[in-house]
C-alpha cells in the first residue's frame, strides 16, 4: 500500500490508561489494525503516552534522589516513559504483520524551545513520518517529548501527548486526530454529579476550550487551543468501548462552522480547585487596585474571577479567586500589602465552587444570565461572584450547593433526548 | 576548573548493582565527588549501566507483548534503562554543586553498525564530551547504547556498558578507566570454590581476556579486547569497599610491558556451561571431518575444545565441547549427519567442567602441562580433553571433581603470601 503525499491520513493518540499494561498495548494494536482494514489507503500515525502511573513513578524516583530535580535531567528521565510504550506497540504491530517503527522526538524532529518540563513546540519535520507512511508502515511517535535546539531532550508539560498528537495532525494536514482515552467523549456535564448527563456528538473547539479550562478533564486546554488554531478536527473517544460511533462512543470537536445546530448551552461544568480571597474595606482608587494586582502579578499568582462591592464611603470589598494551590502565596502577598492599601484585612474562603454554563449559541442569544439567576433563585442558591465571556457564564456558589446548582442548570438548559445518554 | 584538551582525565564506569537503587546512585555521586576533590584538575567522565534487573524486566515486558521482539524496537526499549540512571546521577551531582549533564548515545554520538541488540562501535565523537569537560563539568554517559547511521538506537549486547567505557577511554585517551562493580577485583580463582583465592594486584589484558572467556565474570571479553587493542589501563574495583587500594580493593589490568613480575600462572578458572559431544567410531578422513564441522558451522554452533581418539581400524571417536545452550542444536545437527558420516552414533555428556590455568608467564616457561597432569594425577582426577593457547591450558574433567581440581591447581601454581587475600 503505497501512499502519495496527498493521500489522506489520520493521527491516533492513546493516553496512559489506554497503554496501561501489555494487554492494553495489544488492544491498541488491534484498534490500529481494524482501522487500517476498514480504511484502506488511509495512512495512520500513532502517538502514545507513557503507561498510566509511569510518569508519577519517575518523578517520585527523582524526588527520592534529590530535593529539586534539575529540569534538564528530569526531562531525560521522564522521556523514558513514552519510549517504553512506543517500542512495545511497534513490536506488536510488526508481529501482526503491520510494518511499524517507533520514532522518538529527536528522530521525527519535534523541535521545541528549551523551557524544560514545559516546552512549546516550534516546528515539526514531516519528512521521516511521510517516508514511513509512503512505505505503507505505521509510525508510532513518542508523545510528550521534544528536542531543543541544543539537542537536549525536552517535555511538553501536562497534556503533552495530546499536544504532540494535535501538532502532528496539523503539520501532516491529517483529516482527523483521534484522542483515545478512558471516557466515551465529552459529556454535557459530569455524569457522577448529574444522572442526566449526555454524551455530546459535537462541540466546537471554543466550547471545548472553555469546558477544558472550567474543569472538564477530557482534554488539556493547550491541545484544544492548538487544534482550534490549526483547524484540526478532533474525535475524543474511549479505547474500551468499541469503535467510534457518535452518540455511543466519541465526540467530534470541530470548527464552529461545522456545527449543524448551535444550542445556547452545550455543557455545564464544575470546578472545585479555586479559593476566594476577599480584601475588606479598601479605599476605592485606581492606585490601590493597581498596587494590589501588581503585587499578585509579581508572585505569578493566576487570578480568575474579580468583583468589588461598595461597603459605604469610598470603601470597597474586593474579592478574587485564585487556584487553591496558589492561595497561600496570594494570602501572604496581600497580607503584606494591607497596611499600604489601608484596607481592614483579608480573608480566604475555600468552601466554594465555580459552576459554569458554556455554549457557542450564547453568542447569538441574550438572556442567558437572567435564566441562570432565576434558575438558581428557585433552588435558593446564593451567587457570590459572576464572570462571563462570549460563550460562557460562571457563578461562584457555596460548595455545599454545587451539585444542586449543576443539576438545576443542566435541567434548565440541556434539552432532553437530543443525544443518547451514555456513561464513560 | 577549566581544562585544556591535553589535561588528564579518567573514565569511571559503574555497573548495574552499583546503581541498583537511589541510595546507591547517591553513593556513586559521592565517589565521583571524592575523586574530584583528591584529584583536582583531572577530568572525570562517568558511564553507567541500567539499574540491576532493569534490562531483564524490560526484556520480560517485550516477551509478554510479542513472541519474538523486533530487534530495532527491543533496542529502543532497552535503551531506557541507562537513560534513567544517567538522569538520576546527573541530578544528584548538580545538587551537590558539581555541574553535570547526562548524555545519551545520540547526543555524544557513539556511532555503531546496525546490528540491533549486538551492535559494534564504529566511531565516537569527542567534541561534546570535551566541551563539557572544558566547562569543568562531569558528563554522565549512558552505557550500552549507540546510534546507527540510520539514526536508529542500537545496543551493544552483553557487557555493553563496559565496552562503552573502554571505548570512551580509548577515544579520549584517558589515563585510566575505572570499572566499578560488586567485587573487589580479579581473584586468582573463585573464592567460593577455593579459600586460598587471592585478590590480584595486576593482570595483563591478555590474561584477563583468557580468564574472562574461561569463566571469570568480572569483565566481558569484548571490553577487555577493546582495552588491549587500544592499550587502555583498566582498574576493576568494588563500589562498596572504599577507595582503590591495590591488594585490598581493585585490580589493575594493564599491558604486558607494565607487569613487574610475570608469574607462570596468574589464575585458575572454572567453567561449567559447556557440554561434551562425542561422535563414535567415525571413519577418519578429511572429508568426513569437513562435513561434520561444516554442518555445525551452518547452524552457528560455537565449538570450543576438539579431540579425536583412534578406536581401531581407520575409525576415530571425535569429541568436542559446545556451549550448553547450543548442545541440543549441535546434537540434532550431528544426529542428522551420522548416516552420511558413517559413524556409529553420537552421545552428549553434560556432567563436565573445564578447569584452566592462565598466565602470561607460560610464554616463557615450559613444563606447565607436565605439572598440571602430575598435580591432577596425585588427586586421581582423570583428564578427558585438553586445550592450550600461548598463555593458558584447559582440561576437561568430570564435574564432581571440578572443585578439587581448582584447589589442587591453585595450591600448585599460585604462590602464597604474594598478595593480600580478600573477599569480594
Amino acid at each position: 500500500m503505497l501512499m502519495t503525499e496527498s493521500a489522506s491520513l489520520v493521527v491516533m493518540k492513546f493516553g496512559g490508561t489506554s497503554v496501561g499494561d501489555v494487554s492494553r498495548v495489544k488492544r491498541v494494536a488491534e484498534i490500529v489494525g481494524e482501522y487500517r482494514e476498514s480504511n484502506p489507503g488511509v495512512g495512520v500515525v500513532v502517538v502514545l503516552s507513557a503507561m498510566a502511573g509511569e510518569t508519577n513513578r519517575l518523578v517520585a524516583l527523582a524526588k527520592e534522589c534529590v530535593e529539586r530535580p534539575n529540569p534538564r535531567e528530569l526531562d531525560v528521565l521522564l522521556a523514558t516513559g513514552e519510549q517504553v510504550t512506543v517500542a512495545l506497540l511497534a513490536m506488536r504491530l510488526n508481529e501482526m504483520g503491520i510494518p511499524s517503527k517507533s520514532l522518538l522526538a529527536p528522530q521525527v524532529r519535534i523541535a521545541t524551545d528549551s523551557r524544560h518540563t514545559n516546552a512549546q513546540i516550534e516546528e515539526i519535520e514531516c519528512a521521516t513520518l511521510l517516508e514511513a507512511l509512503r512505505e505503507g508502515g505505521v509510525p508510532v511517535v513518542a508523545g510528550f517529548q521534544g528536542i531543543a535546539g541544543s539537542g537536549d531532550i525536552t517535555t511538553l508539560g501536562r497534556g503533552g501527548s495530546d499536544i504532540t498528537a494535535v501538532a502532528l495532525a496539523a503539520a501532516l494536514k491529517a483529516e482527523t486526530c483521534f484522542i483515545y482515552t478512558d471516557v466515551a467523549g465529552v459529556f454535557s456535564t459530569d455524569p457522577r454529579v448529574c444522572g442526566e448527563a449526555k454524551l455530546l456528538e459535537r462541540v466546537s473547539h471554543e466550547e471545548m476550550l472553555e469546558m477544558a479550562s472550567l474543569g472538564a478533564k477530557v482534554l488539556h486546554t493547550r491541545s484544544v487551543y492548538f487544534a482550534m488554531r490549526y483547524a484540526v478536527p478532533l474525535i475524543v473517544l474511549s479505547t474500551f468501548a468499541g469503535p467510534f460511533e457518535p452518540g455511543r462512543n466519541g465526540t467530534w470537536i470541530v470548527n464552529e462552522e461545522e456545527l449543524m445546530e448551535k444550542p445556547v448551552v452545550t455543557g455545564v461544568t464544575l470546578r472545585l480547585d479555586e479559593a476566594q480571597i476577599t480584601i475588606e474595606a479598601m479605599p476605592s482608587s485606581i492606585a490601590t487596585m493597581a498596587a494590589l494586582f501588581d503585587g499578585l502579578s509579581e508572585r505569578d499568582v493566576y487570578i480568575d474571577m474579580i468583583s468589588q462591592e461598595s461597603v459605604g464611603g469610598d470603601a470597597v470589598n474586593v474579592s478574587l479567586t485564585v487556584p487553591d494551590e496558589q492561595s497561600v502565596t496570594a494570602l501572604e502577598t496581600i497580607r503584606a500589602l494591607v497596611p499600604s492599601l489601608r484596607a481592614n484585612g483579608v480573608t480566604v474562603e475555600r468552601d466554594i465552587a465555580k459552576v459554569s454554563v458554556v455554549g457557542i449559541g450564547m453568542r447569538y442569544h441574550t438572556g442567558v444570565a437572567a435564566r441562570v439567576f432565576r434558575c438558581l433563585a428557585r433552588e435558593n442558591i446564593d451567587v457570590q461572584m459572576v464572570n462571563t465571556s462570549e460563550i460562557k457564564l460562571s457563578v461562584l456558589v457555596a460548595r455545599k450547593y454545587c451539585d444542586a446548582a449543576v443539576r438545576a442548570l443542566h435541567a434548565e438548559f440541556i434539552p432532553e433526548g437530543a443525544t443518547v445518554s451514555a456513561k464513560g
